[in-house]
């Protein structure tokens, strides 16, 4: 539990957020002082759309009654999912929950009849960091996420920026004329493809191909290869594999390349990285500030930190219980 | 005069919008419903810093009265001009001007008996421009200024970005590898010393030193190259010289290169590209749009457009009065 002092509640009543997963459904009842006053977790319901919100609604009430709190004291519940809402309609589609076109707002709020806000988890768990973890205190906030994707969001003095279309953060798919893989979206060449874990696997995979030897290479034959992936390649670092550590400093370079002329335009006071490649971590991190710094004026090196994210598992439930409160669109 | 309908200002007193400039002020009265009423252009005294705030005083005060209007019922006057601007302290430094760390705005209000606030030259003409000219109507405006330097400002819902230590828009000193020309600000490869006005000349003089030729190295034989400006490579364009259709289409270009990720990652509504290099029109903006849609998923290319902007030489006068009403910052 965190100590934290609020952000933008005080004398309002009780929230919850919620990420709800692939795998699990990770919820915390937030107190009128913003305090995470208790967690929960639990496997994700996955045999209908409302089956799920069923689920949802539970994990609401057995918060609240656990901690003795009445229905009534619950100001708002903030969810953060992974998919795509349309932002005119609400509707959610999500290729990996049972949600395809389905206003979940609008029926949460029928089920609980209390605000709800729903938007995507990624979002959610960088404007958690953003509000309440690594971004605490700061006005300009970009967030970078590289799991098995990557995208970014911008956050200006507590604001999400959405953008034209809600198009903002896309930036796993710039295309760059040296990187020449393939990407799920069917462009040549993006971003996404090298930096992610999904990126890393495969530039690992390519370079064992090609004749890199060490710890990866002595682990992943041939007829193994294609089950490598991103943590086998931090395993090897760690190992001391020399081709692995490169693999993460290419990797930074890469992404330094997408942040320097942001940077420059934003001026950000942090740049918050998170997801599965973050946890390479003095590997990665060391590399990326060279490679930005190297990109950049001497006043903004000054001035810019970059830092992993701090909330592990929970930024996400941060993030929705806070953009229940602070966000208006798409509360019904 | 424009027959502007009002932004954000119904019901409110006049205001007057100055660009100071090395050679010109040029002023403007702003009636209660926005619309510019009067407009005063003068050479700028530069005799000394006190001879210039009376003539700008002087100035507003002629406006006020050649409109009839008391002053009693002028409500602010935004300054912008040449300079950088310390935020805490409101100092002015201008190497163009005779200011050195001097308080302009509280002086002004001295003079004046009015709010007064002063700001980046360069920025209140994109102000104006977003909220007045080219932007109009549009929440998120990304503009980008290139003159004899270049630079972006970032407006969203039009509020003037600023970021971390005022430093947002400095795009002129990122650094890309495959540039090696120094620059004025004591790196090397900034990406100014190619996409400005001086960068195309410095680019016209290396071709032509390369043995390009056309009408540009017809007109410009050795013992002329040194006096080669960016105009010159404009008429040579103009009279059908392939060298310099290429030199547009090449920093349209490297311009791409830094707007593609903040595309990516902000989304805009709309680019505004001004300053002496948008001059060139048709062969530099298609060049650029071509590159930006090249780099980017589809969804951006369709959504995202890409315009010169359109005030001219009032841009400033519009952006500095709307950033005397709207602002807060430095307002004394």
């Amino acid at each position: 539990m965190r100590e934290d002092t609020l952000i933008g509640g005080i004398g309002m009543g009780y929230r919850i957020g919620m990420a709800v997963g692939v795998t699990y459904v990770i919820a915390g009842l937030f107190g009128p002082d913003g305090r995470l006053l208790r967690r929960e977790k639990r496997p994700t319901v996955r045999s209908s759309s409302s089956e799920l919100l069923a689920e949802v609604a539970d994990i609401a009430r057995d918060l609240l009654a656990q901690e003795g709190v009445d229905n009534g004291r619950l100001d708002a519940v903030g969810i953060g999912l992974p998919g795509f809402i349309e932002s005119d309609t609400g509707l959610v589609t999500s290729a990996n929950l049972p949600f395809g076109e389905f206003p979940v707002a609008s029926r949460l709020r029928h089920l609980l009849d209390v605000p709800i806000t729903v938007h995507n988890d990624v979002k959610m768990t960088v404007y958690g960091e953003s509000l309440r973890g690594a971004g605490r205190g700061y006005a300009y906030v970009l967030g970078v996420t590289l799991g098995t994707g990557m995208s970014s969001t911008w956050i200006s003095n507590g604001k999400l920026h959405e953008g034209n279309g809600g198009l903002a953060g896309e930036i796993g798919h710039i295309r760059f004329p040296d990187i020449s893989y393939a990407c799920g979206c069917g462009m040549i060449g993006c971003l996404e493809t090298v930096v992610s874990s999904s990126g890393i696997a495969r530039q690992a995979r390519e370079g064992l191909a090609a004749g890199w030897i060490g710890p990866l290479a002595d682990r992943f034959p041939l007829e193994l290869r294609d089950e490598l992936t991103a943590i086998d390649v931090l395993e090897a670092y760690h190992a001391g594999d020399a081709f692995a550590a490169h693999l993460f400093q290419r990797t930074a370079k890469w992404l330094a390349r997408a942040l320097v002329p942001t940077i420059a335009m934003l001026s950000p006071d942090l740049i918050i990285i998170g997801g599965g490649v973050a946890a390479a971590g003095e590997v990665f991190f060391e590399a990326l500030k060279t490679a930005v710094a190297d990109g950049l004026h001497p006043l903004y090196r000054e001035r810019l930190l970059i830092v992993p994210s701090q909330l592990g598992e929970d930024a996400g439930v941060y993030g929705s219980a806070e953009y229940a409160v602070n966000a208006m669109p798409m509360k019904v």
